[in-house]
């Protein structure tokens, strides 16, 4: 890991040091400051980072020990995001974002739980909350030789990619098999390098116990998020629930509260400023070992294609919502999911434009290059490596515009997105288990079809139809006879682009005649075998069965660019470490990492400085009365009566409400503890500041700041506000 | 005025004390600020302000001295804006923005002085500034008995309303002859209370010396208007010229230099966070005495409205030049004054709507009613005031979405505003002068008809024709006869609202037939006596004939209003001064004023916190290579290079850029001098906050803040960046 980002900005020292002493003596101040690094870890890299020395009070044997109980027992995967256990009876603080699609499914235009928020009175009030799963990490070994030495020489790309995956398979169906109950996933750490095998166990009975309001769970909704400063109480409590017997087992009211090994312990006090913080967490996906070329990509192409989309998908979302709630309650998941990823590229579209990202990554090939040239033997065998890797590149430009859009074919259009999975899962249950593509394997198909029948519950046809309309007209242009024909074929007499009309009067006849908006249809369907199922009169059906082959090939395509992809950045990847002669630290991809840093404000830019935490008061000012800057009356009348019980910043003497502090964060740590010092819980983790979106491609101490509700604010709204004492009290904390 | 404004936010200190010092022991610091108060202040005033207490180093006498040669004789109104003399040779500062109508006339897709600047090298080479004026205030008294002895009790208020105004024209009539080559202009200070007459040297012949390119001088554009930080360098360098014997002359290539009786000597070392600056400037309007009603109607009707039509405008205007260099010249300086306004509108929206200013002053005029009703004599008098002036804006309420659109036919589309001015000047020339509307009375004659062929060198037809398309549309819903009676005359059958093709049709005739755009024509059509006028066979003029009585029936409408509240805000004064004991600040009218001020950061929402300086760097910074953020590559090597000159900030060892002031500015301020407390010139003001575009309505020491270019920026532009050294000679500067 580079350790030498020493230098300090002086701008950044100023909220604490004041600018007038920064300014007069900037480096009397640098040595002063322990700095974060980048690096989002494997908890087994933690014995060598020496963390003391940056401030934890823990030993690394504390936070992870493969023998006895540790911290990381505390942490769990809830989805996509992260939460932690903070009582002995398996409840979990998570974000609200996070617990989100529960706290819909729960609410109805009568029990709106996300305007009016949730709370059960009762273990027997917890809402089971289908589509969940909880899952802890509970022991992992290194697999690269057992996956790598599938691999020959000879093989194509395709071949290659598809060997690959099957014996990823093959060791997490061996795994299960031996470990009765775990769950195995074979993670790649270092593509084409290195494989590590995880066990977790895995729950699949979780339960809505608390949410705030949305308006204060996601208070500043899409105009602030991705924003600092941030005023959103972005947290829920869930629970997780096992069979009597304690195993994992689907929901029953005969379920159990889990006993996690090990839970949090609530610092009801919080932190300060420079305050040593840490983070625990399943970080999903970041680029920081790809070449300038694939940032190139991602500037030119990919995220000002899904910039452009998502924009549009949403403003049609947000038209057809505005007329009626009950149509807005279906739609606001996805666009707060959309939004979410529009606002990100266009943050990282951003930075880089600015922050010479892209050149910063070309000189450090330019020198690599020259190091491979150095020498004939490096040369034979990595002379030429960058220039494929520009070439891979190059040619996914190409294709690109409209690949992207045929993909979204599927996923813009809610009722092809279910017939397209219907058929999908028919032609995958024919084959062998390990043949399956991974969601049909029979580990996972109940969770995919469960996921099916929740998404069709969503299914809004007039939205829907112009998401079809919409999708249609961007295919159009692509008049290659590949793109166009399933449609052509079914309703436009030529194989050119399709006229606008010609897009209307087809749409027009599919939603006339779906039925996919028919719950009993859909799970008709699902029980067919392909060859029944192939009869089925849809419009749906036909289209997408017309497609399939389309579809299919895209697969390939996807395995043999994975193939090519992970011979092409393996190679890298060991010529980058003799050159550099030190230790990586492997991209996310959704395994359990700890980061660290300290609670710190930033300067965005030239004259502007941020200060770490945001207050009460800061909520009072920014409430407008209209979304999403509404704030519940209770809240503004115990604003104004000082009414803070204990849970009050000591310098700011306010509710502290969101903090900022400098770890290495991207999206999966959604809901990460925000630990102290001591590895106590001071908040929770749910966002970055928008300069810092830019963390996915490169992390700067400058301007990579991860956004945190704090505990302060948690406790005051749950316990005062709200008065769910017997949470506070779960969690061993008292009211005054 | 309110002196008592002494009570400290703990967290705008903190860009001066640093956070930890400030939140350790706010209270500690808040005796050591000196706090600047709300005023734009009458230079009559100064004495008994104690100026001297709040930092300054001069005398009141030496700022202003109705008998001796004083600072305020180095200032200048230049057109709406503020200059300054910054040489004995009539060498004026003003903004870049405020010079820019010069400079884009000046310019050609040739020599495009827009986009690449430019410099006189000798005298010879100024370009004359058609439509340029420059007028020094000399002396002023107090005429309001004068003026209100017209008003008798039984006037209608459209009586009240006209006496006043002609009783005005009349004393400027009179002191012009009595003071032969001055300008008088009577100027109310409160409304139906106090008139003031200034004298002004009037000088006509005005020269573009000096500017810098618009990615310069406009670095940031609509997007950085209005905001903080800031890196404009918002300036440009003008020269007022006379006839050889001194006197005040049109343009003459015999003209030589005016020498101002005194100018401002600059310090080319600028000033420093926390130092005393006070401006000296013609602020056009604010409407700090209006009542809360007024404050709503803005709110809720007119503001909204002028953004919903501006937007509309600019994205036309933009649309078209967007194909065409040479269009987007001709709508550059347009579409710059809209977007202006329209951010302002926009900020001041955000204002009413947030500030809670509206609340603010009910709750003032709640107890104003309560102190006027607690005695039998006033509340006989003023017991109805507040009623009736909340009457008065409830009816203007009613019919304001009308007439606002009404009033924009002929500011939208500009062959209909020049055809409206060549009708409107041949009727108001059939009066005598005294009666005629100000803009054609025999002193502004000249000027009225120079600017009218100016606008109409702006003419781009096809953008015309959208824009005339646009207001009828905006037109039709107003489906009373009169409103749309003249279009329907000329084109449309039925007098109802008209539908989008009758608008269509009628346009396509009217754009097939005007002759406006012909310089000749126009030249023609102005020197026609009425009769003949009316016999022109153009369909712009029978539109506007057709028009005229509506109009005519405005301006009645608007006499009326005038008389009206003149009466009642007479009697407001009048009661506020018995209930507040105190003096008032009158508000902006476009006269000379001062207002001081410290430089200082500001907190403009929570946690973020704004230092007073920015540095070339955040230029750097700043550039994207697209507009409006593009930096002139020699600016780029320069900084490369650190050739800085002697123009640094000694604490931020970087050239500044722009500055953040505690001053009481609007819209007329710009161009002022911003002065140290020796009253020497450190930077030129462009704007404001924009939080603090609510400074029209109210002004707060906590966001009120004005932006200046800072001297040393303007300097190394100026000298080191395009060498035009010579300047810096006049000024007395030297360059290294």
């Amino acid at each position: 890991m580079p350790f030498s980002k020493l230098c300090i900005n002086p701008l950044h020292a100023i909220a604490i040091f004041g600018l007038a002493a920064v300014i007069g003596s900037a480096s009397t101040f640098s040595s002063l400051r322990v700095h974060a690094d980048e690096g989002m870890f494997p908890v087994s890299e933690l014995g060598r980072l020496n963390l003391q020395a940056k401030g934890l009070q823990l030993t690394a044997e504390e936070i992870f020990n493969a023998d006895v109980t540790c911290l990381v027992d505390g942490i769990c995967r809830v989805n996509g995001c992260t939460g932690s256990f903070v009582s002995t009876e398996g409840l979990i603080i998570t974000n609200h974002h996070c617990a989100y699609r529960a706290i819909q499914l729960a609410s109805t235009t009568e029990h709106d739980y996300l305007r009016d928020g949730f709370q059960a009175k009762s273990r027997g009030e917890e809402v089971p909350s289908k589509g969940y799963t909880v899952r802890i990490t509970e022991s992992f070994r290194d697999v690269s030789e057992e996956v790598l030495n599938v691999v020959q020489a000879e093989m194509s790309f395709l071949d290659r990619g598809k060997a690959i995956e099957k014996r990823q398979k093959e060791i997490e169906q061996q795994a299960e098999m031996d470990n009765p109950g775990l769950r195995a996933e074979v993670a790649e750490m270092f593509a084409g390098k290195t494989y590590v095998l995880f066990l977790y166990t895995y729950l699949k009975d979780v339960r809505l116990v608390f949410a705030p309001p949305a308006s204060i769970g996601n208070f500043g909704g899409a105009v602030d998020n991705w924003e600092w400063p941030r005023h959103t109480g972005d947290y829920s409590f869930m629970r997780a629930y096992v069979a009597p017997d304690g195993s994992s087992a689907e929901y029953s009211p005969d379920n159990v509260p889990y006993r996690p090994k090990r839970f949090l312990q609530v610092a009801a006090g919080g932190v300060a400023e420079e305050d040593f913080v840490m983070l625990l967490g399943y970080p999903g996906r970041t680029a920081r070992h790809k070449t300038s070329h694939f940032l190139q990509y991602e500037r030119d192409i990919r995220l000002p294609q899904i910039v452009d989309l998502y924009q549009r998908e949403i403003s049609i979302m947000e038209s057809a919502g505005a007329k009626d709630r009950a149509v807005a309650l279906k739609h606001t998941s996805r666009i707060q999911s959309l939004a979410n990823v529009e606002k990100r590229s266009r943050g990282q579209l951003k930075g880089l434009n600015r922050a010479k990202i892209v050149q910063a990554r070309q000189a450090e090939e330019v020198a690599l290059q020259a190091y491979i040239e150095a020498d004939p033997t490096r040369a034979a065998r990595y002379g030429k490596l960058l220039a494929d890797l520009s070439r891979f590149y190059d040619e996914l430009s190409v294709v690109a515009p409209r690949e992207l859009t045929e993909r979204n074919l599927t996923s813009t259009c809610r009722v092809l997105s279910v017939a397209f999975t219907v058929l999908d899962a028919a032609h995958q249950r024919e084959k062998e288990n390990l043949e399956r593509e991974s969601a049909y394997m029979d580990r996972n198909l109940n969770l995919t079809l469960q996921q099916l029948m929740l998404s069709q519950q969503d299914l809004d046809l007039p939205t829907d139809r112009i998401m079809l309309s919409e999708i249609l007209s961007r295919l159009a242009p692509f008049t290659e006879p590949v793109t166009f024909a399933p449609v052509a074929a079914e309703a436009i007499p030529s194989r050119t682009a399709p006229t606008a009309a010609e897009i209307e009067a087809f749409v027009e006849n599919f939603y006339s005649k779906t039925q996919f908006a028919n719950g009993a249809f859909l799970q008709k369907c699902l029980d067919l075998p392909l060859s029944e199922l192939l009869q089925v009169d849809d419009p749906a059906l036909k289209l997408v069965t017309a497609w399939y082959p389309r579809l299919l090939e895209l697969r390939e395509v996807d395995k043999e660019r994975d193939g090519r992809l992970n011979q092409l950045y393996g190679e890298l990847q060991t010529v980058k470490s003799q050159y550099q002669a030190t230790n990586f630290v492997p991209d996310a991809n959704g395994t359990l990492r700890l980061t660290y840093g300290y609670v710190r404000g930033f300067s965005p830019e030239d004259a502007v400085f941020m200060y770490p935490f945001t207050t009460l008061k800061g909520v009072i000012d920014k409430t407008t009365g209209v979304e999403p800057f509404i704030t519940p009356e209770r809240i503004i009348e115990m604003y104004e009566a000082q009414d803070f019980g204990p849970f009050v910043h000591p310098k700011l003497n306010q509710v502290p409400v969101a903090m900022l502090y400098s770890t290495d964060t991207t999206g999966g740590n959604s809901g990460s503890p925000i630990m102290n010092a001591k590895g106590e819980l001071v908040g929770v983790n749910f966002d970055r500041a928008f300069e810092a979106t830019i963390n996915d491609f490169a992390w700067n101490e400058n301007y990579s700041r991860s956004i945190g509700v704090d505990i302060r604010y948690v406790l005051w709204i749950t316990g005062k506000v709200y008065s769910a004492k017997h949470l506070l009290e779960e969690m061993g904390v008292a009211l005054e």
